[in-house]
């Protein structure tokens, strides 16, 4: 089993902070760009790939959605989508990406947020999403960019005056594990090539739709201007073909 | 007139250097990428945005195409395309790729070598090249990689050793122009996003049917294993939709 630094006391309160975990999907600063991805959800069936606290289910449930499962390893994570994005057409249940069983043409959509970058068979992941897929079936995910994955340290390189000098990127064709800190605690994560991110969904049976770097609204750039310097996060809506 | 570095001689001469120059194709590193994307050209109409030396051109004449154009801004390059890559189906052809008129539906196949990040306006140039395909047309090229055309000075931080520390990168959400120098010379690139790169060919009405970053073949990482270490090229096949 993967370690979960999820239900890691000092983690998980580290990412209560979070304005992600306070605010719900407007604390979320990819929402801006990920919502216009999302397709009509009325009537349809959902699966969330690491739901975390259960934002992206409950708005599914919003928009009508008529069967919701949000599927996450950390049990505190659950616990917490129980608790405050409970609503009667979605199940929290708790467990491994790799170990679900994906039946097949089981959900219209799937959508995963910030969490395929812990995995390490990507490609195997996007077989598994393909089949449990309906034919016209979308899947819409964010993925730390691979410019992010292999950031030396994920880390700014910074001047004799604190500041960020740049983005240092190493080992970019070396995908797999890098050890991160993040809240506090040594994290690891998957670093997966760009290639590997699109490649393996068109080789799984997906169309692109479409590809989108996330980056600060307009609004949010004097408040993070560092966020312009390198990206972040990788949108990606794929449907099956 | 955008300014061309092509045709300055000391930078004509050191290009005429490269292993790209002198052996051709098997000369360029990343063929063994863009090889396999091609379709076949048997009896197609090929048209090479950027010929150059007109190596591919004279490739598609050797595949049975039945007409190829290519076309450069460098009249010291197309001079050399029609000494060393003449063939009766090709016509070389001095002009900017911004001003050549892309008749309606008049090409089944569009191929462009490490010319795109030249182009300010690439999503002008998309539509263009979208025009002038044929329903089915497929749209090949090698552009620069954003992290390559996003990094400091387009070269590695150094350490005090002098050798490569890390590729820095910076400003990458400010796509347009970069200066850099590149044999010699200073050479005005355009940096685009990934968004920009991809998106502008969705946009533009293509289906992506492969996106691959270059990278070394295994027989040539111990020659070159700092290649591993950033991507530099960004290879793709878009087909009309």
């Amino acid at each position: 089993m993967r370690h979960n630094h999820y239900d890691e006391q000092t983690f998980f309160d580290q990412y209560a902070q979070m304005s992600r975990s306070q605010e719900g999907l407007s604390g979320a600063g990819e929402w801006w760009q990920l919502k216009p991805l999302l397709p009509s959800l009325e009537g349809k069936r959902v699966l969330d790939l690491g739901c975390g606290y259960g934002w992206h289910c409950k708005y599914a449930a919003d928009q009508g959605a008529k069967e919701v499962l949000g599927l996450d390893l950390s049990e505190k994570m659950i616990a917490e989508a129980r608790r405050r994005n409970a609503h009667p057409v979605i199940t929290y249940q708790v467990g491994a990406l790799e170990q679900y069983d994906y039946p097949e043409g089981r959900w219209d959509c799937v959508v995963s947020n910030l969490t395929l970058h812990y995995i390490a068979d990507l490609e195997g992941i996007y077989r598994q999403i393909r089949r449990t897929l309906t034919p016209d079936g979308v899947f819409i995910f964010n993925i730390e960019h691979p410019v992010f994955t292999a950031g030396v340290g994920q880390d700014w390189a910074y001047g004799e005056d604190g500041k960020p000098l740049y983005w240092p990127v190493d080992d970019y064709f070396l995908p797999g594990e890098r050890k991160t800190h993040f809240l506090g605690s040594e994290v690891i994560k998957q670093h997966h090539t760009l290639t590997q991110i699109l490649m393996g969904l068109l080789d799984a049976g997906f169309a692109l739709e479409a590809v989108v770097e996330a980056r600060p609204s307009e609004e949010m750039v004097p408040l993070m201007p560092d966020e312009l310097r390198r990206p972040m996060m990788f949108l990606v809506r794929a449907r099956v073909k």
